[in-house]
């Protein structure tokens, strides 16, 4: 934390400053400048609240300095983790791909589904039986039948199974038939369901929420990881803009933010992350091009009749040329990586 | 639902979409124009998804004409409600104003708050027991003993109690020791605990979250009305936008549309709203002015102090400033509504 | 300027920085903490580019502390700046209010709405005679012609003539007939635009960009003012957001903002700051309590034949009970302001 | 456009609509729904402004349908522009890389930039002469001086020039010494200066706005070619955002939204979209992989010298290895185009 005085602040108000760091159990030190004295605090283990003196008088700024996260920081932790999911692994050498519908509907939308992942090497499997809608009168999901219908496609397919679970409830059913649970955008900062998750043992899939900050984001898997869960991968999924010829905007920036301050994997997610069919294929290469460690994609035997966000799911022949796309992508950052350490 | 066709649309692309149309148990309405055809659609009881149509051949567009709201609506209820909570009302003739501190922190602390609001004629209580923190080392609150205390302060001041809940254990809790669950901004598509609330026989406070439309905002409503709780009262607590002068930006605007709209009140949050102690007032007055029906503050005995967010909280005397201003604004516009009416 | 070096910064790092601080003809103070090193810079008169030190090896962070600004600042000219516009003035102790149609379509037209301002008591008239449209094929507006038209309401009337310029014959134009030349959102950052402003002898109302800072906003101001003309008047017209139930979010507390940082006047535009008729007179309330020195309002004897802008412009009816409100508002504003201050 | 009318709408003000509708000159088309009616207009060349309908009585919405560009769609030319810059080509078979540094500076620093370009095989080169700077206080460029700089660089090495210009003036020496006029993002808005550039004969490339919607962005094009200058080509250089970890935010899915609508070549700019020299490398993948015709990147001999932007310029020998990867993304795009277009 920094403080920076106003340029006619006495030294009465200088050391009414001194005095509140001292309150609060930190040191403070004073720098004199041409125009004006700044004061840094030092001594603090977590982040200061800079509320405790921006009305303090004579206080032009509180500038915080220190980040608030710690756990998922690469300073506790430079080297990046490779994170478990079923037989498989996220974060490794390998492309992580997550596809399968957005919703359980039926048996057979799941088992076609599951054909096209198993076929294009794919590793993961995704389907929502419990679907977070905007609308209380939209399709809900199927809940726990669907979860089951999911674990007979790990049994058949060899796929592992990432489903999302909205409650505590969810969380136990997904602990039980699933590989990993998702916790999605709306409840990026549901810190009862974070914490929760942060005691179960299967890893956790938590998606970037529609207006979260980096450091909002990181906390929010810090959440997880203070209560002893530390298989954590993160997914870019698109934000909330003034932009409207997507349903969100992919910011893929995040991602190498994210490799810069965090050993968690990242995947990304281009069909949340934009919501039209023909921007899906696009976004995923530049989301592999960008370094994302994976990739989660909506396919649907048949789009049209899709209960549920039909518009942004592929087909599986769409999504067969997007995996030998990305896959050749993949190559090509692979291969530059190490390179540029070195600059 | 509008379908409209691209120019060089063929008959037989023409003739899929009203197939889906109806085999999705609508009605289609062709209507040719001069450059291209555009398809209505009747006889759909909620929403259609637009994604049932925009990846068929030859469709240009699907536009949403129906809003997928209904118990929330004007439409079903033109007259406004007026929500009991304890033993007062908001959203009849009285201005409502909600105070307290950011959060319980010591039985002094809320007692001096108390006082503050109890003398200003105020007749709601806030203060929070439950803490959404962005980190997971920051004050989390005091949990069912600072409920305690806001139960206290009912019985000693006749306050009401507004208080948050984060998950179901606390929306239990809520319901036993105070009069009105608030589901705060990070909670508000949470949509497990807005059905919950919507089984409680306690009020609710639902706060916009950050990056909320308005239909998302009444469709949140909407999910705790459809459980059978219809006293909801909406409250605006500002959005996130690129500006970086307050904490949020303050969406003043969303008072008149969601009085245009919906039958619930409205108030106005300007403490989390801004952020920053010296725009409180100027905001809460600009509130009250924009039609309102009551506001939340913060204030605390002491904000230099405050565990949390003592950069908003108002000083008692600020806050005493603050209720003559908003009072006398509150009767200028009441004085005004009906004239306007007539236009 | 702060650096925050890296946890594991070497003392060559450090070095390397101190070194370039130096090479740009600052000073920099070495403060060691307990986790990591902080260098503060002093000496600079403007600001300090953080790319120049962002890229260093071992450097964490490179914080901004000085603001840019200097002939807006407060802290140059603590009082606030009265500005004359034509035979009345803005920002002095009445509230100003400039109303007109969107744009110059006829005299009748014309002359019907500056019939209706003058009879409100309002000073100033507004009216466009260049129109910046979205598209190239809308209605650009009357040029000359129009201003001529706008001139003659001056002499018939008595009102001030504010109006827009959109290039650099513009601005002579609008020098030679009007009162005060008006520079929109989208020319906020057309830096040639402002610089010959500058240099005109007359007032300037500047509007704040779609998606400016505070710190954009006010710099853009002291483009104008660095040229020699401080006749500035600042105007909030709303920003560009996801919020999709007004044409743009009106950001109210920056009024507050612009009040603490500098000394110059600052209005309100509900009219452009929503887009929509129902939501202008609450929205000129909330500017008018919120502590705005004036307000531009659109109006239009008959706004469904208006050629632009007619959903939001308000009838000589509507905006005659508007100034009564936002009058009786400014009043009780205005009474409690001198109390504020002592707190 | 299409009318939709309230529930309770009278046969009155249904006929108030369609006569409204005829005073315009256009047709109404009456469809009676089950809950209410919608009225659809057509007859009408531009685009019709909802405002003429929005505060009819009766009348619940006015939607927009049909798209207000013309000359830029893909409706009037189906086939993909291939536009000619110099002695090169933006938009045909070949990654169009233009690079340089982001404002001339030295004789030695140009120079020692375009070596690097020249050697990467890039057939563009940039560099400002006039710099929109946010502060009138900050380096504005060396004006003419510099333009004979680069025009030195053509001569020398090639390369063609692109060059931002901010006025008339500006438009005139680029014309003289350039080869593409570069308008910048504030800019893009800047309607005078659009006409202007619409009047040259050297090819426009013009730069998104930082809030510009996809319309908006395609208007502005549409500006400049309604004035016979249809050499255009478009740049996303980042959007204003509320993400705080990146200058702007990289709004890679308008590549393929443009690429849908209109038939100008788009490029993308990694440098402004991200603002940090450990992004642009990810982002100039991910730019190229998501579709785009080329890229603008910004290098410096000596980025931690530069006058302007320096935290955003790449090495040499960064930007030798960006070229490479980039080049080898394009090729896997460029295979699998043709197969996508099948589906």
């Amino acid at each position: 934390m920094l403080i920076v005085m106003k340029p006619d602040a006495t030294s009465t108000e200088i050391d009414r400053v001194l005095e509140v760091i001292e309150t609060l159990g930190f040191r403070g030190h004073t720098m004199p400048g041409e125009n004006r004295t700044a004061i840094g605090i030092t001594g603090n283990r977590g982040s200061v609240d800079p509320a405790h003196f921006e009305n303090l008088a004579g206080v032009a700024d509180a500038i915080r300095v220190t980040k608030p996260y710690k756990l998922i920081s690469k300073e506790l932790r430079p080297e990046k983790s490779i994170i478990k999911v079923g037989n498989a692994t996220i974060g490794g050498p390998e492309l992580a791909i997550i596809a399968g519908p957005c919703a359980v509907e039926t048996v057979d939308q799941v088992f076609a589904a599951a054909e096209a992942v198993a076929k294009s090497g794919a590793k993961f499997f995704r389907g929502g039986a419990f679907k977070p809608r905007t609308s209380p009168y939209a399709f809900q999901g199927k809940g726990e039948d669907g979860l089951k219908i999911l674990a007979d496609v790990r049994d058949q397919f060899g796929l592992n199974i990432v489903t999302e679970a909205m409650d505590e409830h969810g969380i136990d059913l997904v602990e039980k038939y699933g590989d990993c649970i998702q916790i999605g955008a709306r409840n990026m900062q549901n810190f009862s369901l974070l914490k929760y998750a942060g005691k179960t043992r299967k890893p956790v899939l938590l998606k970037r929420g529609l207006s979260a900050t980096l450091d909002e984001f990181m906390l929010a898997a810090e959440y997880i990881m203070a209560e002893g869960n530390y298989d954590v991968i993160l997914c870019e999924r698109g934000i909330r803009t003034f932009a409207d010829h997507a349903r969100n905007t992919m910011d893929l920036s995040i991602v190498p933010a994210l490799h810069r301050y965090t050993h968690l994997p990242v995947i990304v997610d281009p069909s949340h992350g934009t919501g039209h069919n023909y921007m899906v294929t696009p976004l995923a290469r530049a989301g592999v091009a960008v370094g994302a460690d994976g990739l989660i994609i909506e396919i649907h035997p048949c789009p049209e009749e899709a209960l549920c966000d039909g518009a942004q799911a592929l087909t599986p022949v769409q999504y067969a040329a997007l995996v030998s796309q990305v896959n050749e992508i993949y190559k090509t950052v692979e291969n530059y990586e190490p390179a540029l350490a070195i600059l």
